[in-house]
Parts: structure tokens; C-alpha cells; sequence
């Protein structure tokens, strides 16, 4: 019978396309471009915690890469290597494979390489790095927002966390609804065209992972600017929108994280350049508000008061 | 009372040297230099698999990134950055901390940058993925022995397998052997300045991670030789060497892991090169054996006689 290590290199052969040496050395071996800088990230996803336990092994192994190549979408690099480190409970041949198609067919998808990683025996636990390129000094940061500049969120908010609620038996959707959402929570299309496309003209981004209101508050405090957004503004996908009213709602676009849009900032005068950009990846990008002197970030509602956000369980943005 | 969040961004907030962007944003940015290849390297520890549940904090941090250290001087590679993922089981404010004195004094002896990493809650698991520096071209590799090299180990091997045995009480040492032994283990120095040393002069490389035989075999295997070692030649430390008769002693060093020395071949002609090399850096460099026409690892007895491995729990290098 063969091991995890055995599995692991039959569904994890490396079929790169632009790295000098991959796999079976101490290291692998990669080359950026000249004027390149490497933007550098890695996440570790562990049973329970970022998916559910008994959660489809594609699905596991798409978002496991997903949620990498969405931290190199919010810094505008090109995605180009990747290595896997992986510990197995056991040496499951169908799971280690399914694993293996989300996780692969996602990185072709992107052109990225598989350059390396580790197997050991443990409780499951998934380690991936992911290494883009930028060209030098051009790279999106959180922290060049500036007062004035409009806030923008890509595609729609809150999706993922009506899944998971929907996952968890607290919210009834019908099926085509439930497979939309579940789709958004399982297999988050990271966006990294959109990444690139800002360079130049964003002038702050970050994924959103944690939450819309976390996360733009992670711009507003590396910026050290206050944020500003109309709860009208966000953009909601249909069937929370039919719901808009609805408390849950509320909290899953304004706290859900797991959507991986990207939020950004740009000054007011490229506003056309960024509808172009959405026009031509056929993504909807929608302005929910702007920069403002201060700290922190305020959520308005239809008549521009501050919605008590601490009073709605998010007292751990307080 | 502070998360495993909190805890982590105290203990280690970046002090970096020589990066564009640390921490703070969705990822790093590094610049390699111009006509530089990266070398990038992964490993993954669970506790129970790479040390011992219980073990001392501040020996696991450091042999978290030694062993990723090993594999960077295994390619000549110059160690520069350094990504670090945790999966905590509660935020332990003295473990942690320790941990981190061990990780980062080991950083700081190296110059290597942390610039990113991950936490979350899950059985303790620690996933490093380090990044260096080697000119294009010029990395030590596995594939590069060719017949009538010399095959070289540094240091003594079999000391960190003694160390453990005596950890699980299989073996009574005398507090002072005991403490040299448990250091190796626990504490492995890479050998980055020998691997960097070894570079134009040395035809491949490995670092010592599974034991002797198994990763010579790997050298042969990619070079596609046979390479045959001397038992007598080989290096032990005192306590090994007094009872090199012991059977236990032998397998030790043989296919005893972790001792983390480099096993590397180069052509005849190089040897007062490599005794130079040993004689400035301080660090014996002992020549074992001669790589041959063939396939696999032979070790000869003092009668010239290859031992049969497999008669003495050496199956799994059949």
C-alpha cells in the first residue's frame, strides 16, 4: 500500500514551466525577473477552522491556493511559484488525490508552479507560500490611502458567510441559491487580473479575508486615515440583497470574511479608469464610500447616520 | 489576557535588514540581487514527529529554522528571508516566547529576515519557508557526482540519533555525553558557510536530514552512480567512537537523522581544496568514500566487504 509520501509524489509530479529546478534537490531553484521585486505571502489552513471537517478535498485544495493567490492580488504581483506543505492524518489515496486536482488545476489556471513542499504524518494541516513578482517599487500597500480618495469593493460581499450560515443549518436558502453561495465559500475565485490591472492606479488594496470593515480598517490605520462607507453603496449578490433588511445580512457582508474580493482606494480623478477596468474584466467594481480625515472606519446608513456597529456584535472592531 | 495574535506580534515584530517590505500587509517584498537565483525551501514539525511532546520551546524555535538553514547550505545558497506559519493549541505566552528567542537568535546569527508568516489555532504545527541568494548557475546540487569524485561528510554523524535514544532511555550515557549528544539533536548547527564554501569546488551536495545512507542514496540516485563508503572513514563523535563495535552505534550513524552535516562529493583533484576549507572554517571535512560506475550505497567493513544493510534494519533503503 502505498505511503502519503508515495501519493503525495504521484499526484504532485512538478510540470513547471518557468522555474530552473523543482523538486527532488534540498531546494528548489527560481529566478525573477531583472527590476522585479518578489511579493511574498503563506497561509496555514487547519481542519475546522478554515473549512469544515469532511469538507470536499477539491474544494480544500482549490481554496488552499485561492486564498494565496488572493494575497497576491491585493499587492497587484504577477503569481508565478508556490510550495505545498502538507501534514496527513493518513495516507488517503482518493482524498490526497481530489486534493491534488483543486489545488493544480487552479495553479495552471494562474500559470503558477509548483516548486516544492513537505509531507509528514500529522493532524491536517495545509502550508502554502506563494512567490509573485512586481516590477520594483510599483507593488499595492495598505497604507497610501489619502483623504478624498473613493473606497471601491470588487463583485459582491458577504456571500461566503451566508454559505457558511446556510452550512450551519441557521439560514434556509433555496437549492440554487445554496449552491451560489457554497460555490463563493468553497471555491473563491481570487482576484488577481483585477490586482494587476490597478497597479498604477489604486492607491491602497488588500483582500478581503476577515471581513469588509476589518479589513478596510487595516487600509485606514496603515494610512492612518478614516474610512467612510454607505451601507447602501455595498454591493450584495441577489439573494442577500432580497434580504438586505435582514440583521444577518448586515452582519455577513459587513464582518463575513472568506469572499476575497479586493478592496481598494483611488484617487477621485481615476474614477473612469477604474470603470474601464471593470468594463473590460467583466467584474462589477462599485464605489461605497471615501477617504476622510481620522481613524478608523464608519459604516452609514440610507440617512448618513453611523450605524452602531458595536451594538450589532462587532465589538471586536471597537 | 492576550491571543496567540497578540503574543506573536510582540515576540516577533520584523527587525529586517535587507527586505523592501515586512509584516503589516497581505504580503512581503523581497528584491534578490541582480544575476541571483533563490533557492526556496520548505519544512513542516508536529510535535510527537520532530521533538518530542514537552519538548523545550526556545530548542524547537531554533530547530525549526536550522533545519530549513540545512537545506539553503546544502545548495551553497547565501540564507536571506524566512516566512514563518504557526497552528497554536492555546496562546502560552512563556512558550511562545521562548520559541521565538530560539527562532530569532538563530535568525539574527544567520541575517536572516522574517518577513511574513501566519497563525491560527490548531494542533501545534510549524510550517518555515526560507528564501537565499545564489548566483545563477551555481547552486550545489544532487545530480552532480560523477564517477571517481571523492564523498565527503562534515562534522561526526550519528550523534543526534544517540542523543534520542538516550532521551527514550534505550541508552545510559554519562551526564556529559548525554549533554553534547541532546545539544546535536536539539540544537543542530547548519552549515551554511561550508555550503557557500563548497561552491566551484564541491560536484553535489546534501545535508544529512534521514541518515547517511538514505541521503547519499538520494546523491546517487540523481547523479545516477553507485557510491561506496568506508564504515572505518566514517566520523563519530567520542562516544560513538568508543563504542563504534555496538550495533546500535552503527545504525546511529548510518541511518541515524537530523544530524544536519553536509555529505557532498567532489573530483579527486579538489582534496587539498576541501582540507583547506576545513582548516579555515574549523570544521573537520572527512573524506568516506568514492562515488563508482553502478547504482545505490555500498559500505564497506575494515575487510573491504560490503555489510549487509538490510540484515541489520536497513529494509527501507532496499
Amino acid at each position: 500500500m502505498p505511503s502519503e509520501f508515495d501519493l503525495i509524489a504521484r499526484y504532485f509530479s512538478p510540470r513547471t514551466t518557468h522555474t530552473v529546478l523543482a523538486g527532488g534537490d534540498d531546494a528548489a531553484l527560481i529566478a525573477p525577473g531583472a527590476g522585479m521585486e518578489l511579493a511574498v505571502s503563506t497561509d496555514m489552513l487547519v481542519g475546522g477552522r478554515h473549512f469544515l471537517e469532511g469538507a470536499d478535498a477539491r474544494g480544500i485544495g482549490h481554496k488552499s491556493l485561492a486564498v494565496n493567490l488572493s494575497d497576491m492580488a491585493a499587492m497587484g504581483a504577477v503569481p508565478r511559484w508556490v510550495t505545498l506543505s502538507l501534514a496527513l492524518p493518513a495516507a488517503d489515496e482518493a482524498w490526497i488525490a481530489a486534493f491534488a486536482e483543486g489545488f493544480l488545476d487552479l495553479a495552471a489556471e494562474h500559470r503558477v508552479d509548483l516548486v516544492g513542499g513537505d509531507t509528514t504524518r500529522g493532524p491536517l494541516n495545509i502550508c502554502v507560500q506563494i512567490m509573485g513578482e512586481v516590477r520594483a517599487g510599483s507593488a499595492l500597500r495598505r497604507s497610501g490611502a489619502r483623504v478624498g480618495h473613493q473606497v471601491w469593493v470588487s463583485g459582491t460581499v458577504g456571500d461566503a458567510a451566508l454559505g457558511l450560515a446556510h452550512l450551519r443549518g441557521e439560514l434556509a436558502l433555496d437549492p440554487l441559491e445554496a449552491e451560489y453561495l457554497l460555490a463563493r465559500l468553497e471555491r473563491p475565485a481570487p482576484r488577481v487580473a483585477l490586482g494587476q490591472a490597478l497597479l498604477g492606479v489604486a492607491s491602497s488594496a488588500i483582500d478581503i479575508s476577515d471581513g469588509l470593515v476589518a479589513d478596510l480598517g487595516h487600509i485606514a490605520e496603515r494610512s492612518e486615515v478614516r474610512a467612510r462607507v454607505e451601507w447602501e453603496a455595498i454591493p450584495l449578490s441577489g439573494t442577500a440583497q432580497a434580504r438586505r433588511a435582514e440583521p444577518r445580512v448586515l452582519r455577513c457582508a459587513l464582518a463575513g470574511g472568506d469572499d476575497y474580493e479586493l478592496c481598494f482606494t483611488a484617487p477621485a480623478d481615476r474614477h473612469d479608469e477604474v470603470r474601464a477596468i471593470a468594463a473590460r474584466l467583466g467584474l462589477p467594481l462599485t464605489r461605497i464610500g471615501a477617504i476622510e480625515a481620522g481613524a478608523g472606519v464608519d459604516v452609514l446608513d440610507a440617512h448618513g447616520k453611523p450605524m452602531p456597529l458595536a451594538q450589532r456584535g462587532f465589538d471586536h472592531f471597537g
